[in-house]
């Protein structure tokens, strides 16, 4: 879309522009400091949550990439301008500062998939005031959601035990957070996911085979599934619980034999379901054939069936609505700002004082320090230079270097990342119990940073 | 964009398409029941929440304009056609058939900010199994999304008892689940958002000021103020709890006296410090200055706020998550389909019997009866003709005809509908205790429909 201010165009949805996912603050934020002369102050932000969500361990930091991706897309084109122009929302010489807008700036963080704990610096923004508070939102945004499913989704994971979560929330949450939540469950271990935009986009394994509506369309549950094993093969998943569950495993023997792929429950008792279909299939030579149960299922009723005859979860609710914890809580706060806009002008740390909501001033370097069997035992966080032991991990990488991206990773590498960064914590993290965050977060002070 | 199959196109998100916003096994059950020949019954879906969420007296209606637009845009071109070819997903004969793929069908609803409670039919699909089957994601993503939002939304509106909220949470939900929740709540009544695409898009009226950062952005809080008013004026809104909060309104006053527009506390007891700074306000003689209390506000802590001296609220977390119930819960069944693919087949009603999942087969009809005093009193569902009294009103409305989406209207007309249907609710409907449906759920068996 080529920028053609002063032209009037139509106001189209391109869909991909991400400049006015923001709060009108910003703006209008932007304009008083262009016209006070401190929007040039070289600024510093920092992304944190004060507290995990009630009693939780660890959480971790999933939608980075899609971060890196909303930052690049970050541009006032003609759509914006003109809404922005025709309501009013800021003057003409910000109107005409947004159209050259482009972040020139630097953001480290996280790496995606990583642990992180209270006040962890997650995101680290460092630009001029003005090109650093208009990613406040969008930022915001991107990071609460992903970093709350991510975070339950691994949970579940770890309730699993190794056996495979297929991703189904879709149809529980927005529609494209649903793209975002079947990513972020990838990233925290999740096998598979309904989502096809996800597969599209991301590159996400998806999986399906057929709902209860399946089988209430043909004239009877045989005919389903004869059409459906036609269709999709033996080694599809045949869904039993549409009117009997004993007869619909025999049905589905009868058709498939043992070459069945699987079954999937997804009513009643779970646990005594899977059971009884276990010993059904089993008598009936289809030792091979996999349970899947789905329904409601969340961290606690996965870890419920552990000593259940079960091959495979699917999680949708519990998974696109954090389990209980639908935001990460995380802000994005101003931590030092330099005196005037002279590009060498030394950095101030500052803070607000509202009571309940303190903040502390300075920009911070975070190190995950590890112990002699490999064990992760302090978050230290510190205002001054890094100092980080021998087996100790750096835990900010750089994402944006002046304006260019540069964090871009496959979403494997995320995926990895997390199951490496869970094994290195404390045992007491794969708790379901409330708790304590499973490593504690100490401050150091620091000197100056060079 | 111009479908190109058999070309190879570069996979690019243009970012409208909705077709795959879509679970797997709606492709792949159409794909078997296409092979089977039963794609082409005549089918009848609703969509229906079995139950509210716990303690709720109703459910609003919101997303129907949204979900309009996205059927529209329900279409398979050059780049969701090559994703589910590269990747196996259905086979050529279904690619042939998603490509030519045009909803075809007829949908009734619930009219947008209209109440619902258990069972309300709130959206009736009707066509071919194929054609019907393919929309269930995308509907229930909208419709689960939106309504949540707007359920929780309406509740904060009745608490605020007629004082004005700006919806400011975008920053606590995906960054396009954002500008749905703002649009939620501008039909449930919320005054303004801080969102500026939802401005855009929607044209839900925007608002904001400034920050925390923009005060520490500046040398001091005087200069920050300064600098505000000299760039919005005196009627803009100072946030005053940066520091101290006595000092600030004193500032505030000083530099923009009586005129000043408003003052914003984020933080502390919001009730103690409105009635200390209405008091400050008072004495230097700003008795127009209107006071904005924001902060972890929900529906609870907006009606304890009712006596003290507040002149409208910002709402955050609690409005994008729903306030405790993120997703509505609302589920796509079919409820009846034809013998065979002839256009004149008899419909059969159907339903599954599964464990605590059962449905009622049948397509419904829906009235809500209104008593004398203009009071609703029952919402009659049934599997018959309507038989509306006098009064009463017949909820459905025709959305989408023979493919063609009639069902648009502006987000005002919403926006007006859901203060009508909640004045005409019993006055238990707008206790925030937690009780049963504000409205009984009546099912009356009727005969065929003509």
């Amino acid at each position: 879309m080529v920028p053609t201010v002063g032209l009037k165009v139509p106001l189209v949805d391109d869909g991909d522009g991400t400049a006015l996912l923001t709060d009108q603050y910003e703006l209008t934020m932007l304009q008083a400091a262009l016209r006070s002369g401190t929007a040039g102050r070289r600024s510093v932000f920092e992304v944190f949550a004060r507290s995990l969500p009630a009693g939780r361990r660890y959480g971790v930091v999933a939608g980075v990439g899609r971060l890196l991706d909303a930052i690049e897309a970050f541009r006032f084109e003609a759509a914006e301008l003109e809404f922005l122009a025709a309501n009013g929302i800021v003057d003409e010489p910000t109107l005409r500062w947004l159209e050259k807008y482009r972040f020139t700036g630097n953001v480290w963080g996280y790496a995606e998939g990583d642990c992180y704990f209270p006040e962890s610096p997650i995101l680290v923004v460092e630009g001029t005031f003005g090109e650093a508070v208009l990613l406040e939102t969008l930022a915001l945004s991107v990071l609460n959601h992903d970093c709350a499913i991510a975070s339950a989704a691994s949970r579940m994971v770890q309730a699993a035990q190794g056996r495979p979560i297929i991703e189904m929330g879709s149809r529980r949450t927005h529609e494209r957070a649903a793209v975002a939540a079947a990513r972020a469950a990838y990233v925290a271990g999740f096998s598979t996911t309904s989502n096809l935009e996800a597969g599209r986009l991301y590159g996400v394994p998806t999986a399906g085979t057929s709902a209860h509506s399946f089988s209430l369309l043909h004239d009877s549950e045989r005919h389903a599934f004869e059409a459906q094993l036609a269709s999709l093969g033996d080694g599809t998943t045949l869904l039993v619980d549409t009117y009997d569950v004993e007869r619909a495993v025999r049905t589905a023997v009868e058709l498939a034999g043992p070459p069945l792929g699987a079954v999937r429950i997804d009513s009643g008792d779970l646990g005594v379901m899977a059971r009884r279909v276990r010993a059904q299939l089993d008598s009936l030579g289809a030792h091979d054939t996999r349970i899947v149960v789905t329904g409601d299922l969340d961290e606690f009723g996965i870890a419920a069936l552990a000593a259940a005859p079960v091959d495979g979860y699917g999680v949708g609710t519990a998974l696109v609505t954090g389990s209980g914890a639908p935001t990460a809580s995380l802000i994005y706060k101003l931590v030092a700002r330099a005196d005037s806009p002279d590009e060498d002008a030394p950095m101030r740390p500052v803070a607000k004082r509202s009571p309940g909501k303190p903040s502390r001033g300075g920009r911070k370097t975070a190190i995950r320090r590890i112990d002699g069997h490999g064990t992760a035992f302090s978050e230290t966080i510190s205002t001054g230079e890094a100092m980080p032991g021998q087996r100790d991990r750096l835990l900010h990488v750089p994402l944006v270097r002046n304006g260019d991206i540069v964090g871009r990773e496959p979403l494997g590498s995320a995926r990895e990342r997390h199951a490496r960064s869970v094994a290195e914590l404390p045992t007491t993290a794969i708790q379901l119990s409330k708790g304590e965050p499973a490593v504690p977060t100490e401050f150091v002070q620091g000197g100056p940073r060079p």
